[in-house]
């Protein structure tokens, strides 16, 4: 109740903010927010805002260089990551999508002949996603381009800053963890 | 040059992890990365994790609590930090997308009554998107349970890292703005 209150007033003080609205600054998900908006809310609309702006460019720059999209490119990353290969169901908990959402994006990228199914080494009955010869040859220009996209966009941030940046994500990853664990 | 190569031994190094592919736990965006892959690489794929962690939870109490999805529930917030009202250019901006994405779903809001265009008062010629006092009503429930859903993710963040975290993303922010500034 006292979260609602809080909220209905910090809505209602917005009109302050309403000068930026019409400058030419380049707006994002914190854009309004007001100065007594929870600062969880907060950290989490910088943190989407973020992600947002290094995926743009992400995407830009795999369409402008590598005629390719982002999840494409992230299939082939995670694919890349292990060497054995993995089953459907790993590969899509690393995306972090359900199976049915990778299923077309692979059927693709075998047909490409970037990727194959094999039989896992462990269990001939479970098939294994790994690159070809191909796809190893693709992701060995993407992945350098890819890290340095991702360096030019961080670059800016000191390295004592960066390192710590990301313990404190580590802390939230934690955090958020340890939260969905007490919900299910 | 430097780069290529670091990334692809990296690569060939990654076995010590295939032993985490099998277990039971949960992956993300983070699992298989070797011990010297870049800071910049990992911070990217952490913020991404927790970005989507708390994207997945958050659409999935929209979905559950108020039968809504979550890009209706970002055009009602948005428009909602814009007690005047705001252009559609201003809308997709903020919302980090193009115009063509959101107009179905401004289109849709508006025919359920939730949002409506008007002429703004500066510029009659120009339609400000705002709320109804239906959309100002669905949001007054759904903003403080979202402020709630996000505290309980964050919550276990103590507060210091919590403030140290969001002004690093702050860094962080600016460092990407600065990159794409020099790139444009």
């Amino acid at each position: 109740m006292g979260l609602a209150r809080h909220m209905v007033n910090a809505r209602s003080t917005g009109t302050s903010e309403q000068s930026k609205d019409d400058s030419q600054s380049s707006s994002d998900y914190e854009t309004g927010l007001s100065d007594d908006e929870q600062l969880d809310v907060r950290i989490w609309l910088r943190l989407l805002t973020c992600a947002n702006l290094i995926e743009r460019r992400v995407r830009k720059n795999l369409r402008d260089k590598f005629d390719t999209t982002l999840p494409r490119f992230d299939v082939l990353a995670q694919v890349d990551r292990s060497p054995n290969g993995q089953p459907m169901r790993e590969l899509s908990r690393r995306m972090m999508v359900t199976n049915g959402n990778i299923t077309p994006l692979v059927d693709r990228l075998v047909e490409d002949k970037l990727i194959k199914r094999d039989p896992s080494p462990e269990d001939r009955r479970v098939q294994h996603i790994r690159l070809t010869a191909g796809g190893k040859r693709a992701l060995d220009e993407m992945i350098p381009a890819h890290v340095s996209w991702v360096n030019n966009l961080i670059a800016n941030l000191d390295r004592d800053n960066a390192s710590q940046l990301y313990a404190l994500l580590g802390e939230l990853k934690a955090s958020i963890q340890t939260a969905e664990r007490d919900e299910d």
